[in-house]
C-alpha cells in the first residue's frame, strides 16, 4: 500500500494506492493562499492523516510515499526549486515528508507523474514510447522513451508548453515569444472566450457566461458548443488548430507510439479527442485521452518507487 | 575494419573505418542525376571498390558495411522508402549491398548516423543525451537518449526541421506552415542572401556574389561577414535569431547534455557557434559544433553494428 500526492497550483489530492495500482481512497484540499512551506505541508499532512482515518489503514501499512509537484524540481536533493503558483522555493519536500511519516519518499514533477501513472496503469500500459500532454493553465509534458521517463538536466525536460510556435506572437510568462501554451493552454482558450463574449454578449456562449455570473472556465466553451453555439464552434475550431500544431510538432520530434492528452479539459472526452485526431490527420501515433483522469498524478506519484 | 557509406542528396562519401573509429581512407562521387537504384548503386559500389584499391585492403578484411540515407527508411525491411532528392523508392538498399559484398549491412538515416558518429567518437563521446542538428537544404535531427538513438514509429523520429515555429509563415515542402527549416536551414539563409543582394547589389555581399558569377551558397554570407559587410551582419543576426528559436525549443523539450551542430555551415566553427551560444543565453545544455565534420556520417554508418 502506498500514498500518492498530486500537488497542483491551487489544490492537492492525496490517494491510497494498492498493489494493483487502484486508488482505494482519496482526499483533497485547497492550497491556494498558502504562504510558507509549513502552511502548505500542514494541509498536505492533514490530507494524509485523513486518508488513514477514512481507510482505517495505519501508517505502518504504507510502503512508500510519492509526491508530484508543479514547477522545477531537484530530484537528487529532493527539493522543489521553485513553483509558479505555490510558495515553494528550494523546499526540501522529500525530507519534510520523510520526517513526518518515516517512510521512503519519492519526488518528481506533476506531468512526469501523470505520464508514469498512465504508463503503469492507464491508457498507455502497452506502449514503450509515449508523450503525456497536460492541458491546464500552462501546457505540461511527460516524456517516456523506452519505458523510462526522460528527465533531462536539472529535471528540465518536457517543457513542451514552451515550444515556440509563433515567432511573432504574444510574450509568454517564461520570457519567450509565442510559446505553444500562449495559444493552446486552457488559459489561452478562456481568454479567447472572454474576449469573444465581450464582442457578442447576446450569443449562446454569452448567455452561458451570464448564467455563471460572468465566470469563464474550461467548461464554458463546451457547454455552449453542446447548445449549438456558432461562436463557440468558431472558437473551438481555432483552438483545435493551435492544439494540433503542437501535437504535430511532438509527432515530428518523437513519432511516439502514443500521445496522451490530460488536464482539466481532457474530461470532455470524444468532444475534444475526435476533432483533434481529425485536425492532426492520418498518423501512426495513437492519440488518446488520459484514462486515469484526476487519478493519473496520484497513481504516478505512488508508483515513483518503480522508476 | 568496416565500411561507412554516407549518402546525400547530391553526392555519396564512402570511408574505410578502423577499430579505433578512424577514417583511414575515403572517397566520394556525385550522385545527382541518377534515375534508378541500379544507376545509384553502380556509383556507390564503384566508390567501395576504389577504396579497396587505394587502401590495399580487400573485401575479406571487412567486418560489416553501414549506410546512412536521407529520407524515410524502413529499418526492419532494410529499405529506403522514399528520399527527396534521390531516385530511391522502396529501394532494398540492404539487400543490394549484401548481394554485392556478401557482408552484414546496416542501415539508418543520415542524421541518425551523424549523431551516432559524434556519440561514439566525436564531440559527444562523454554524454548520454544529445541532439544532433544538421543544417543543410533542410534541418535534420538525430536524437540520442540514454545512449540510444531514438527511432520512433517507422523510423520517423527526429524530424526537428519540421517543428512549426511560425504559424503564420511560409509553406514548407512537407505541407505544414512555418517549419523551422523554412527560416533556419542553409537554404533559407541562401534565399535571404539572394533577395538582399537584389536590393543592395553594391554592398560588400553583393560584390562577393558578383565575384562568384551570381552564385550563392552557404559560404557567401560568411565571406562577406569577414570583409566587414553591414548587410551581411544584419542577415546573420536575423538568421541567428531563427536558429536560436529552434535550438531553444530543443532545449525546452529535452534539456539534453549536449546539442551538436553539423552540416555544411557548421564548418564556420566559432563564427557560427559563439554568437549562437550568446543568442541562446545561459543554459546547462552545452552547444557544440560537430568535431567529425564530413566524417560524422561515415563513422556513424560504419558503427551502426554497435547500436
Amino acid at each position: 500500500m502506498r500514498i500518492g500526492i498530486d500537488l497542483g497550483g491551487t489544490s492537492v489530492a492525496v490517494g491510497l494506492v494498492d498493489d494493483e495500482y487502484n486508488v482505494l481512497y482519496r482526499t483533497s484540499a485547497k492550497t491556494a493562499g498558502c504562504k510558507t512551506d509549513s502552511e502548505l505541508f500542514e494541509i498536505i499532512n492533514k490530507c494524509v492523516y485523513e486518508l488513514f482515518e477514512i481507510s482505517d489503514i495505519s501508517n505502518d501499512k504504507i510502503d512508500s510515499i510519492g509526491i508530484g509537484c508543479p514547477g522545477s524540481t531537484d530530484l537528487e536533493r529532493g527539493l522543489v526549486v521553485r513553483s509558479g503558483n505555490l510558495p515553494l522555493s528550494n523546499s526540501p519536500v522529500v525530507s519534510i515528508l520523510t520526517e513526518e511519516f518515516k517512510k521512503k519518499v519519492y519526488l518528481d514533477n506533476d506531468a512526469n507523474c501523470a505520464a508514469w501513472g498512465e504508463f503503469n496503469s492507464g491508457i498507455a500500459k502497452s506502449v514503450h514510447n509515449m508523450i503525456m500532454i497536460t492541458l491546464g493553465t500552462g501546457i505540461g509534458g511527460g516524456i517516456l522513451i523506452n519505458d523510462k521517463i526522460i528527465h533531462g538536466l536539472e529535471n528540465h525536460a518536457g517543457e513542451i508548453g514552451h515550444i515556440v510556435v509563433d515567432i511573432n506572437g504574444k510574450r509568454c510568462a517564461c520570457g519567450r515569444i509565442g510559446c505553444w501554451e500562449t495559444v493552446a493552454s486552457t488559459r489561452a482558450l478562456i481568454e479567447r472566450v472572454r474576449s469573444e463574449v465581450k464582442q457578442v454578449p447576446y450569443s449562446i456562449i454569452g448567455k452561458v457566461v451570464a448564467e455563471n455570473n460572468g465566470y469563464v472556465d474550461g467548461r464554458t466553451l463546451f457547454t455552449a458548443l453542446k447548445r449549438g453555439c456558432k461562436v463557440a464552434r468558431d472558437i473551438f475550431e481555432d483552438y483545435l488548430e493551435m492544439l494540433s500544431v503542437g501535437v504535430l510538432n511532438i509527432i515530428d520530434i518523437f513519432r511516439p507510439d502514443m500521445i496522451v492528452i490530460g488536464g482539466g479539459i481532457s474530461k470532455e472526452g470524444d468532444t475534444l479527442l475526435l476533432p483533434l485526431r481529425e485536425a492532426v490527420g492520418e498518423c501512426s501515433t495513437r492519440i488518446e485521452i488520459s484514462s486515469l483522469n484526476d487519478n493519473a498524478g496520484i497513481i504516478g506519484a505512488a508508483l515513483l518507487y518503480k522508476k
